[in-house]
C-alpha cells in the first residue's frame, strides 16, 4: 500500500458511514488540496457501490476541513443495471465540508469509437521544468507527494512573465512510485497551480465546485495534464483539465468553477 | 409570462417543497428534455436562495419523469456571504427522478478580465438550416418551443453525410419571443441533437449527468450554441456546449456524460 493509498483509506463503520483520516501531507498552504479530498470521498463511494469506476464526480466545496479524523457519509440514490448514483458528504466534527454526487459504472477498456487529440503538444519531459521547493513555512506539503514537470511558458508567471491567458500544462506522477488509478486521477485533475496565474492573477483561488469524468482506466506511467480556461469574469474563473495517459489516451476531463484570488 | 415561464413555474407549498407541473410540450420522443427539467428545478432553487443566479448546476438523471404534477424538494446545504449551496430533488409520485447540486451567487455583469473566443465561427444566420418538422407520431414536441438554425455541416448526418466527429452548432431562440435568461440557458445547453450523430452514431442517447455553469447574464437576442465532444468510448460520450450571446459573450458552459444509443 502506497502512502497515497493509506492517506485516502476509508474504513466502513456502519451501513452509511466511513471513517477517514485527512493527511496533513496534502496541504496547499493551510487548506487541504481539493483533488486529494475527492480521492478520499471516492474511496468510500466506490467501496459502497456495486460498480468499480467513478465515471462522474461533482464536488461542492463548502468548507475547508482540517487534517485529522473525518467521516464520509454515503447515500445510495439509485443502483441500476449498469450504473449507480451516490450522494456523499465529507463531515468533520459533525459539520458537512464537501458535498458530492458520484456516478459509478464499469469501464471495459474497449478501443474508442472516436477520440480527439490533445489541444497542445507537450515538449519532451527533459525540456520541462519543476517548481522550486516551497519554503517550509508555506505549508505547501502537497508538492512533495507528486512530481510535476511543466511546459515552460505555462510556469513563466513564477518569474513575472505570465503568458496572458489561463493555461497550465505538466507531466505528472506520484513521488512514491505508483501506477495511476481513478483515485490518483482525482488528485491529478486538481494538481496544477490555478490556470489564472498564467493570465497574470495571483492569490488564493478557492475551488467552489469541480466536476470530473473518468473516461478510461489509465495505463501505467506518466500522465499529461493539459489545463486551460475560457473566461475570467465577475470574480469567477473556469479551469478545465484533460488528463492523458502514457498510451496517449484521454483518461479524465474536469472543469472547476473557482474564485479569483484577492491576494 | 411566456409559455416557457409557465411551463417551468414552481410554487412553494412549504419550507422545502415546490409544486411543479411538467409540460408535455418539452418531449423528445417520449421522455422530457433534460434541459427543460433542469430549468424547472432551478426555478425552485433560485426562489429559495438568497442569491439570484445559478452559477453552477449538476444534475444526475436517475429516471425519466412523465408530464404532469411533480415536486422539487430543496435542501439548503450552506448559505455564505457571496454564494449558497442547495441540493434539489425532482420527485414524482414519491419517487426521486433527478438529483441536483446547485451553487447560486450574484453576477454583476462586469467586463471580463479575460475571455477566449468561440472555437468555431458560425456562418451568417441566413446560411443556416432548420431541422424538418418532426412527424406528429414521433412526439418530438420540444422542437416547436424553440428555433434552431444549424451550421449546415453539423446537420448533414440527417441526409447520411455525418462529418465523422462529434459536433453540433446552431443559433437558438425561443419560438415565443422571450429574452434569454438563466432558465432559457438551462434549456439551451441541452437543446442540440446529440453531438455523436455527426460522428455517425444514431439512436436514443440518454444524458446520465450534466453540469453547466452560468458565466454571465445573456444580452437580449439570438444565442449561439457551439457543441462538441472529445471521446466516444466504452458506450459513453461527452458533450460540451458553449453558449454565446448576441453581444459575443460566453454566457454558459456545459459538459454532459451520456450513453451511446443502441438504436
Amino acid at each position: 500500500m502506497t502512502k497515497f493509498d493509506e492517506a485516502t483509506q476509508a474504513i466502513r463503520i456502519d451501513e452509511t458511514t466511513y471513517d477517514v483520516c485527512l493527511d496533513p501531507g496534502y496541504s496547499i498552504g493551510g487548506p487541504l488540496n481539493g483533488g486529494y479530498l475527492m480521492a478520499v470521498v471516492l474511496r468510500a463511494v466506490v467501496d459502497d457501490s456495486p460498480f468499480e469506476h467513478p465515471v462522474s464526480t461533482t464536488s461542492q466545496f463548502h468548507r475547508s476541513p482540517a487534517p485529522g479524523p473525518a467521516q464520509v457519509r454515503v447515500e445510495r440514490l439509485k443502483a441500476g443495471r449498469t450504473a449507480a448514483f451516490t450522494r456523499a458528504t465529507l463531515v468533520q466534527d459533525g459539520v458537512p465540508q464537501i458535498e458530492s454526487l458520484v456516478t459509478t459504472a464499469t469501464l471495459t477498456g474497449a478501443d474508442p469509437v472516436y477520440s480527439d487529440k490533445p489541444g497542445h503538444v507537450m515538449p519532451p519531459l527533459e525540456e520541462c521544468v519543476k517548481l522550486p521547493n516551497p519554503k517550509p513555512e508555506s505549508n505547501m506539503t502537497l508538492n512533495a507527494q507528486m512530481e510535476l514537470s511543466f511546459d515552460p511558458p505555462t510556469i513563466a508567471w513564477l518569474n513575472g512573465g505570465p503568458t496572458g491567458r489561463p493555461e497550465s500544462r505538466a507531466y505528472f506522477r506520484m513521488a512514491e512510485p505508483q501506477d495511476p488509478d481513478p483515485f490518483v486521477l482525482a488528485l491529478a485533475v486538481d494538481a496544477l497551480p490555478p490556470v489564472v496565474f498564467s493570465a497574470g492573477l495571483r492569490g488564493w483561488a478557492p475551488t467552489v465546485d469541480l466536476t470530473w469524468h473518468l473516461r478510461a482506466l489509465p495505463a501505467p506511467g506518466l500522465l499529461t495534464l493539459i489545463g486551460g480556461g475560457r473566461l475570467i469574469s465577475d470574480g469567477w474563473f473556469d479551469e478545465e483539465v484533460e488528463v492523458w495517459d502514457s498510451a496517449g489516451r484521454l483518461v479524465a476531463q474536469s472543469r472547476q468553477l473557482a474564485r479569483v484570488g484577492r491576494g
